[in-house]
């Protein structure tokens, strides 16, 4: 009888539990579809600030309004974390034409972020094309030197989720141009990170590593559309002329900032959950998907909180990183920060994936707490959440130590999201409102159930 | 041991039938992602051929043009159905402004489909919004009278899928017309089936059942920005003029076709499987999403069974409907023609909610059907498709009358559709080649599974 009390209170308690989450969740959502700030925040950072790429006036600007907007939510604490990022800048717009005979044909190019300029006058010397750095290597010295190295190996079709066939492709980009400048050669022309063929060139990093800085070679990315031409022509030509010019420089560091927002756990004020997204852009649009979508989502988590009058157990805190496209300086910093002064962290999520629709989330914890996550599925049915898989969550939270913390990614659609990653058109018109809203929604209700039941 | 025997029989089977499943599927998808014409056809559809309204130049160009495409496919046999449907044309591009005093403030509308036009200068009268058509019946004839009747009941963001806010937003838009003319009203004004804020006016047909010819009133969709500015200056100016002019015009109706094509069954070729979208579209955009996409997904699933040499055992039918948007006469007539004929349909799959990423299916089916299809979730989860609901399949392939037929609708992500559903912004850009492919593809992979597994 006895044991039959216990059953039912047991049973009485996970279900009003499980209605009170229920109930909660469909708050959630609610507000963020009819209430919340994310789309107008982005539509300012987006077209009233434009690109935020480290060191620039965007990304000084940005700090600012973020920093305004999270003041105005109520928060216990907003502040900003100081931290020195690269400079890079672009320079005037590049240039670039394959010669045959007198005909010139002229190509779509960026420049690489953190990539060096060509000489003055451009570059102009033979292209090899080659579909990675292995098949680089084998070709070797003698065939490389003197040479500009074109990599065009494409992004793979067959993989569902677009961001593996990045992940499997994007050794080119980031270091083609090291590879390829230890074998004599004089410049780097990369295949855009892009599964459509269209005419923009995507940029991202290049990483020389430890380089020395007279040895670096110039690095840009073609279109595709580009990069399927020019191998055209090489088939027809091996012995064209490449042509290109970029005048981007390095300066020294500047000092710039994580926002950082706060609101105190009721409970354990000592235990921290982080949201967050990186506030800085590549230059060519205006990062409203990379990750303009991301900051805004992580700054309405708390605006949801808010309005809902949710008092967390632990402390929420919504941190905009500053430079995770060329050095992720702000994640490493907030990282050390945290360290030093033994901060509780528990939980860290990002949104860095783009505003599309959100499917679900990307896990990185221990068997426990993933099965206690993915235990929480059935909540998520109704608002179409279905994926709760094992792998990487977020750059910009990577350098977070605290010992047993869960970081997840959200996981929106990927379909679409290299259509515009790094690119001129990545901006505010490619983000539809009502997706972006269901994935502040996403990562609220999750940091709500993990609040909740955390012990 | 008997048992044993059997038992270990039968689980040898069900592995080994599994990995072929999932064999196949795998080989569907690959096929879709890097070897099928959809995203071409939608392109030659859309951009060379343009708008396929009912009875237009555009439709007689697509059933030509989707003919010879499923020609070259090497099917069994490919024909044309005859069907005799609606010729509604638009004509000059709608004018509409609200008068107060002196001052003009012009609307974007366009003219609902089978709409009567406004006499030849126009109609301006006093405006009166309403939310519903409770509303209207409670302001009965005393106070609608003369005047133009402007429902404002916005599309409802808190629904999860947009389909469910448009079911419950339409009635407006459908019946509008014909109750408020029943009320003496002299004309329609709609805010646009549209969740999100813009300046488009989003078409759709408004039914005037058998109202006879000369009680029908104009109806005309304004964009949401418009219908927002225009309940703003009524609360202001109650007594505003508000003018609208357009001159559409329904003609006799002209002869068309349904685009039908074949791959005959082995085992049972009078037992029929179709899979179909419709070819006709609204006139302001190209219908790329609506339906284009549905149709090309449809051909390229029978593209992909050819590409892989897979025989079905029954007959697989893919047919493009004409007519869906006013009339669907297509789909009545097919049904009409396929009882006539006493043909077996055990199967019929229609994509007609937009080329977006899949996300699933809506099942129509008694429920031993039912579990049999959501008894095949797991092989589809690799591939991202996780909703298997019971609910609406499709429109045009309603009228199909076999017994114990199964009906099921491709269900894409629906978070973006009605900012394009029927309105100008309906274009081939808005189309991602790889979600129109992942959705051919989650097609095949049904088809391929009933196939297989009917008895």
């Amino acid at each position: 009888m006895k044991n039959l009390i216990y059953t039912l209170l047991f049973v009485t308690a996970v279900s009003w539990s499980q209605t009170t989450d229920e109930h909660m969740l469909k708050q959630i959502y609610k507000t963020a579809l009819t209430d919340v700030n994310c789309y107008y925040w982005l539509d300012d950072l987006s077209n009233k600030i434009g690109h935020r790429l480290s060191g620039s006036d965007g990304a000084e600007k940005a700090v600012l309004y973020t920093k305004t907007q999270l003041e105005k939510l109520g928060l216990d604490r907003v502040y900003l974390q100081e931290v020195m990022v690269p400079k890079w800048v672009r320079g005037a717009q590049e240039v670039a034409y394959a010669e045959v005979g007198k005909t010139k044909t002229s190509f779509p190019i960026c420049a690489l972020g953190l990539s060096v300029a060509t000489p003055k006058n451009g570059l102009k010397a033979s292209i090899i094309e080659v579909k990675s750095l292995e098949e680089l290597k084998v070709l070797g010295e003698e065939k490389v030197r003197g040479k500009i190295v074109f990599f065009n190996r494409p992004m793979n079709p067959e993989y569902i989720e677009t961001f593996h066939a990045y992940g499997s492709c994007v050794d080119q980009r980031s270091s083609g141009a090291r590879e390829a400048g230890l074998l004599g050669a004089l410049g780097v022309i990369v295949r855009s990170m892009n599964l459509r063929l269209d005419d923009l060139p995507h940029t991202g990093m290049t990483n020389y590593k430890d380089t020395p800085l007279e040895q670096r070679i110039p690095a840009a990315a073609i279109s595709t559309n580009g990069a399927e031409l020019l191998s055209k022509m090489l088939k027809d030509n091996p012995n064209l002329q490449f042509y290109f010019n970029q005048s981007c420089e390095t300066f020294p560091d500047v000092k710039s900032y994580n926002v950082i927002g706060e609101i105190k756990g009721t409970e354990h004020p000592e235990r921290i959950m982080v949201v967050g997204g990186h506030l800085d852009s590549w230059d060519l649009g205006d990062g409203s998907q990379d990750d303009g979508a991301g900051c805004v989502q992580s700054m309405s988590v708390l605006e949801i909180f808010k309005k809902l009058h949710y008092k967390p157990k632990n402390t929420i805190r919504v941190v905009l990183f500053m430079n995770e496209e060329n050095g992720v300086k702000g994640g490493l910093r907030y990282g050390e920060l945290a360290s030093a002064s033994k901060e509780n962290h528990i939980f860290a999520m990002e949104s860095d994936s783009g505003g599309f629709s959100p499917r679900g989330f990307s896990i990185e914890s221990d068997d426990e707490s993933y099965a206690k996550i993915a235990g929480w599925k059935n909540l998520f049915e109704p608002y179409l959440i279905h994926i709760f898989e094992r792998g990487h969550s977020g750059t910009d939270i990577g350098p977070i130590q605290s010992e047993k913390i869960v970081k997840v990614g959200l996981h929106p659609d990927s379909q679409r999201y290299f259509d515009y990653h790094h690119a001129a058109n990545d901006t505010f018109d490619s983000v539809n409102k009502r997706e972006l809203e269901l994935g502040t929604a996403t990562m609220a209700s999750l940091m709500y159930l993990f609040d909740t039941y955390f012990k």
